[in-house]
């Protein structure tokens, strides 16, 4: 009984890691939309959405039939609860990366982010790939380290984002309100991004070593 | 067993619908601090999310306790489960509301809002208030009705939401791209606040119904 549970929970961690995968292909191809212009790219980011929400799906079924049919106490029940909210999390992050591709298709042909703050916000995409990436692993790997090391990532995202808010409020400022409030949001939604990525590698501590790093929902 | 499950279970609910009334009185006190420039008030939004949190820990143990206790199945597993997702949509509600008291915050003693914009802002604070008080009767009441009635409240806070947009991209614009910045966000989180209270109206209709009314987390 127990190598069963064992078993299916270790398959939905799996499929936790993969879904990271897809989210971080998705954060990919909306910034690559946004930075090109190139729709078809922001198109396929919109419509391959589906395919993340369905592993949501697929991951909670998953889990309700291990609650149902095993059900786990103490915590063993907490570590099913929290990939419950893993999958959630993940969720979330594939739609914000619809938000950044539905910027992108709003604009084009033009482009949403004006020249010179372009490289910013592509580091801010890097920062959100490279946080799906090591979610990944820190899923995979059930790694400790490497979730508190995320927090790091994050820490650089929210300086980018404080970047983005100087120069946009700087006298130089010269591309207008629309640029800004594009900015400002797709500033909001990488950020978001991070955090959820946090979030999940926060649950990880969670289920390894009982304790919560700290509140990361902000 | 039985009886006691369903005596635990209408106390989380309970719980669940006195987090709406604190959610609600956050979002009325962020609000006013956003339109009047009352610092004070920004803080005691600020300051009182921690109680929010509380509550959030509270009925996370509660519905822990009676999953270890009690071990429903099915429709009673699928109900504790909801009851869970829906404490971090009202714990999310909570952190919006800090948003926007931080936005009010940043710009004391100015507001942060312009004159013209104003109406429209109050009028965003208000659908998402009602929101709230209406989500708390659906948890109560276990009212599907009403929880199909909150779209209808929704699809107001996008139009709001949209005519903030068409006000700052208008030729008339005069307020510059702080205040532009300041509204995009503001607006993103009342939008934020409505969908997490559509998002758990939807839940008591799966409870109660067994059927997802339609996706809601957009």
């Amino acid at each position: 009984m127990r190598q069963a549970f064992h078993e299916q929970l270790d398959a939905i961690f799996q499929d936790l890691a993969g879904m990271c995968g897809d989210v971080e292909e998705a954060v990919r191809l909306a910034t690559a939309a946004l930075l090109t212009g190139d729709s078809s790219l922001a198109e396929k980011v919109i419509s391959s959405d589906a395919a993340i929400d369905h592993e949501r799906e697929q991951i909670e079924d998953s889990a309700f039939m291990l609650l149902s049919l095993q059900q786990p106490v103490a915590s063993d029940l907490r570590t099913v609860v929290a990939a419950l909210r893993m999958v959630s999390d993940l969720e979330r992050m594939g739609d914000l990366s619809v938000h950044v591709a539905k910027i992108a298709r709003l604009r084009v042909p033009n482009l949403a982010v004006p020249e010179p703050m372009r490289p910013t916000v592509a580091r801010m995409a890097e920062v959100a790939e490279e946080m799906c990436r090591r979610t990944a692993s820190v899923i995979t790997d059930r790694d400790v380290d490497g979730a508190r090391e995320l927090a790091l990532a994050d820490e650089e995202m929210d300086g980018l984002r404080r970047a983005t808010f100087a120069e946009m409020l700087s006298a130089d400022w010269e591309h207008g309100v629309e640029a800004a409030i594009d900015v400002a949001l797709l500033g909001r939604y990488y950020e978001r991004i991070a955090d959820h990525a946090v979030s999940v590698a926060n649950r990880i501590v969670f289920v390894v070593t009982g304790e919560t790093p700290y509140a990361v929902e902000v």
